[in-house]
């Protein structure tokens, strides 16, 4: 617990640094077919190529964008009110929800009515909105009635990032081996419903959670990353938690998961949701735990129930459930190096052998599905056995859980609730790919959600690496999205600083993935900082990076003038051995004697390499 | 520049930080078959479970140690001495060399003869060693005569790293994908004699660098790693360098390149070389353009020839050389998007491009060898053309100077010249095991030597990361050896946290392409920490790390007693939530309820699932 009482902190503000736009950055809207639609993107403006090499105009790039508005100058941000309800005349639009008269849930009530909260309770100025009776409210249950929502209208646009109108030039990629991914070239909110029909993609988007920025997760889409935050008993604050989801939005992250496990963290939750513009999941087992005194013994399914309502009607738009680790299964782990390391696998196995009694979160996994419906909020299956070891990796618990979580992925579509799989773990890197293939033949092609894998266990303080390394494989695979690892995984609770790296590390193996996959349009930031590096453009190359800060601060660590910011070389090579400059100086030598480079390759292209070699030799023997 | 006077900074001693052992780990030597042969290792001792998981004994761990006598407390380090010269009478004992009476290069002989150097010289008490006229002297010359050279016992040592004594369960591990590398179970020095008569392998050992402690780079040895360091004209001091080198060997660097561009390079050298234990790789070409101030156009053989000799009578142990940029590729690079980014394949380049001649190094290669096999230097071929990004990956220009580099290796080869290639560079996940299948069948399988590959560019400031993600997949693929790279590619020079952090993200790397391989042990060290981990040895955790002070550090952030070091959780989870914890108590309550969980376990294995799941459930359904 944090020494001071914790409402202190609760000022309007989040960090400067965290709100800050990004250099020759802005926030665009590309509007939809309404005008409450306006997807949010960062465009950033690069300067022209040197004269000296053409004076070239670079057109601007449009980055995918999840900061939300606290990177927007013109919205005033004050966390005490939260976010503006965007979607909310979205919902009201269909009209089969209805606003309840109050909280559903006994232990929000409890929450609301205990004057000693008072002080630390967001000030929410409406009550919770439910389906009809009757109805389904889910993405995946309009779709299947042939509905596009504006939540699909808004990510189709999202996806697109705006390439729809650069040059064959600025977007040209490598061929990509997607594995059976099928990636249109441009996302339309047809194929966004489609994708949703069928089970193949999901958008987590509670109705009541209207700040939300919806995002799809799927693997015909762009990788998603989610970075997890929370409190436990021993650290951190509700403005910590404010604090750190502002701050993995900024850096990329495209949904948070809140997994505090200390005290307040109903309040904590409720601040977390009304200032966060993307996807809040958690695991409300944890909570659940809370309640009976953390004895796993003590849970029953009243208990959860009521905590599935009272996060749900908070607006959490997904719950890690794991209602796979069945009773039969826990004594496969007894022979595991490291066990049952998921928290929630371990305290349902717990549960299952105090009781001896199958798992009630399976056993009532029909009832969670009325109620997910009810708010639209979408199942992430939780791998309760993922092994915590390469010793444990691909065994026999993890598999046979995993067949679980195949079939009930089929019950919970049977409901039209939509579903992702939660995945490991710690695996080596030529036993990830059978992860990928067993979840997409079990589960049907469900959205993939992985953690890491970590592809080696020597490396503590490092292991968003070692899983970054994993996370960019499955990716590449066909991993919908990947969970981050933090450089203090294992060790204790991440900081604001390593949250920052965690998301730059995966937001790198997303990308990388998107790469390796083919996605269109992947590859066009990467061409523009290519472009920006070889022309010496070095506040593009800076402002196109993941992190610009960091590359600045890197740069101006040896050469903080900002002379050398137009300067031929760094402090690497410094100003002689600069090849880049060097390989200018060869075209313009080439020029100079009047040899045509273009001309000679074009040559070359249309012959084989041999006779090329000849030709080439030829050309340059004599001025 | 730096502003002191460069001497100045010559003490005796190196950063504190850099030499001290490691917490529970000593140095112990490994005997060979002579006494003069004794094989470093870091032994890391370990305490044992506690009592109430079962009181257990855990054996110590072997390390692979690349950090030389600086971490064995016995050995008196002062670097104006340099290191012990182990290997001399394993060469003298050969009788093939002979100590020149005085330097043979030009060069070499009038930085000597300056007196203005004196201060910042490095005190040599001997004369070069050179093949008697007529002989070669390379670890190929003598593996394909059938000699096993002592160098050969000290590695076959080294890469077994004490796994044959160990029982099965602590060296279980799963069976590999090896892409047709073939590890056996115990390395003899008969097989390294084999891989490298094969040319498969090299011992980059030069007759003029007594100090080595010999080192093995091929597909079916351990994956290794290189450092670069090296000043610019910008940046850095001798001493600098000095402590960068035995800073990156600590981490573990198996080489370390030297690729000063800056003032007093053959002097930084002398230093580097006489302190390291490790092989000392440059790029000579980098210094003989300093000899011609600069000007590409003004190299020529006889200038190249010199440096070569000035730099093998300091002992340098492998030579990257740029023979395979032809003058035909160099058109091929006309159209890419960042032309030819090596530093010394534009140079070359540039040089053909203004005599109109073919690349003086690919027309004196057979010259070039006869040194090489006078000192036992190795060839490390440059890929002069390789992609400098994403967009130029696999392109034409690069695949056509690795046909040449394959073409070089067999005429090294015939000179018995030990040989490896170097490789890209930025390439996409997809487009990394063509490179590696490339380089396999073109060059015969010499070893593959890589930078990276970076699998994206968007990511300046982490290149680390979208470079370890690339290094892990093509070390898997069959590369022998991972150049690191740093924080500050692209942006600056790295200094010493920036060296850490890449040794270690290339450790991570090259230990998770063994652990794919299936290399034999490579999954010992991983077990033992996995083990630690879920005993809650924190301190045992730690040391079998890559980094032990790192991961204790971001431990002690949060829970800085030593009685954290024994509890049952860290600041992540909190005492309630801890997996681990509640994985034991799952145990110890199934051992009381008298149900057996191995038991069942075993039934399980013996059956099909789908029986267990029946079984199983049974078992537990009534006390």
């Amino acid at each position: 617990m944090n020494a001071n009482p914790i409402f202190l902190n609760l000022t309007a503000s989040v960090d400067e640094a965290a709100v800050q736009p990004f250099a020759n950055s802005r926030k665009v809207y590309v509007p939809g077919s309404r005008p409450d639609i306006r997807v949010p993107m960062r465009e950033i403006s690069l300067s022209d190529t040197p004269a000296s090499m053409g004076a070239e105009k670079n057109p601007p790039v449009y980055v995918y964008d999840t900061s939300g508005p606290y990177t927007d100058p013109d919205v005033k941000i004050d966390i005490r009110n939260g976010l503006p309800a965007i979607r909310a005349p979205w919902f009201e639009a269909r009209g089969d929800t209805e606003n309840l008269p109050g909280l559903s849930s006994a232990y929000g009530l409890n929450r609301l009515n205990d004057p000693s909260l008072a002080e630390m309770r967001f000030n929410l100025h409406r009550t919770p909105r439910r389906a009809k009776a009757g109805m389904n409210v889910s993405q995946m249950h309009y779709a299947r009635k042939g509905i596009i929502t504006p939540e699909m209208e808004f990510v189709a646009i999202r996806e697109n990032q705006r390439r729809d109108n650069l040059s064959e030039l600025v977007t040209r990629q490598h061929p990509g081996e997607s594995f059976g991914a099928a990636i249109p070239k441009i996302i339309t909110p047809e194929f966004v419903r489609e994708e949703i029909a069928r089970g193949r993609a999901i958008i987590p988007a509670n109705i009541n959670h209207p700040e939300l920025e919806p995002v799809i997760i799927g693997r015909n889409f762009l990788v998603k990353i989610n970075g997890n935050i929370g409190n436990s008993a021993l650290a951190s604050s509700i403005h910590d938690e404010v604090e750190k989801m502002v701050w993995g939005i900024r850096w990329g992250a495209d949904t948070i998961m809140d997994l505090s496990t200390g005290k307040n963290i109903h309040e904590t939750r409720e601040w977390i949701i009304r200032n966060s513009p993307v996807p809040i999941g958690t695991v409300p087992i944890y909570q659940a735990l809370e309640k009976v005194n953390g004895k796993a013994e003590d849970l029953n399914w009243e208990i959860f129930r009521d905590t599935l309502i009272e996060q749900a009607e908070q607006g959490v738009d997904y719950f890690t459930i794991h209602a796979g680790v069945r009773l039969a299964y826990v004594p496969m782990t007894a022979k595991r190096m490291t066990g049952i390391v998921s928290r929630g696998g371990s305290i349902l196995a717990k549960w299952c052998l105090a009781h001896h009694k199958e798992n009630f979160l399976y056993t009532h996994f029909e009832d969670i599905c009325e109620i997910m419906k009810a708010y639209d909020v979408s199942f992430s299956l939780g791998d309760g056995l993922r092994p915590g070891s390469l010793y444990d990796a691909n065994d026999e618990a993890q598999f046979a859980e995993l067949i679980t979580l195949g079939e009930l992925t089929k019950i919970a579509w049977k409901h039209d609730v939509q579903t992702m799989i939660e995945g490991p773990g710690h695996v080596p890197m030529h036993m990830i790919k059978e992860n990928m293939e067993l979840q997409l033949k079990h589960c049907d092609e469900a959205p993939f959600y992985t953690l890491g894998p970590l592809t080696t266990d020597i490396a503590p303080g490092y292991d968003h690496i070692t899983s970054g390394i994993g996370a960019a494989m499955i990716g590449w695979y066909g991993c919908a999205m990947l969970c981050y690892v933090t450089p203090k995984e294992h060790l204790g609770l991440p900081d604001k600083e390593d949250v920052r790296v965690g998301i730059i590390t995966y937001k790198i193996a997303a990308h990388a993935a998107d790469l390796a996959k083919g996605h269109p349009g992947a590859q066009i930031r990467d061409n523009a900082l290519s472009k920006a590096r070889f022309e010496f453009r070095w506040d593009d190359q800076f402002n196109l990076g993941l992190d610009p800060d960091k590359a600045k601060e890197f740069h101006d660590e040896t050469l903080p003038k900002d002379s050398a910011k137009v300067a031929h070389f760094c402090s690497m090579c410094g100003p002689h051995f600069c090849s880049m400059k060097i390989t200018q100086d060869v075209r313009d030598y080439a020029a100079a004697q009047g040899v045509s480079e273009n001309e000679a390759l074009e040559k070359g292209m249309q012959e084989k390499s041999v006779e090329f070699l000849n030709t080439g030799a030829k050309l340059y023997q004599k001025a």
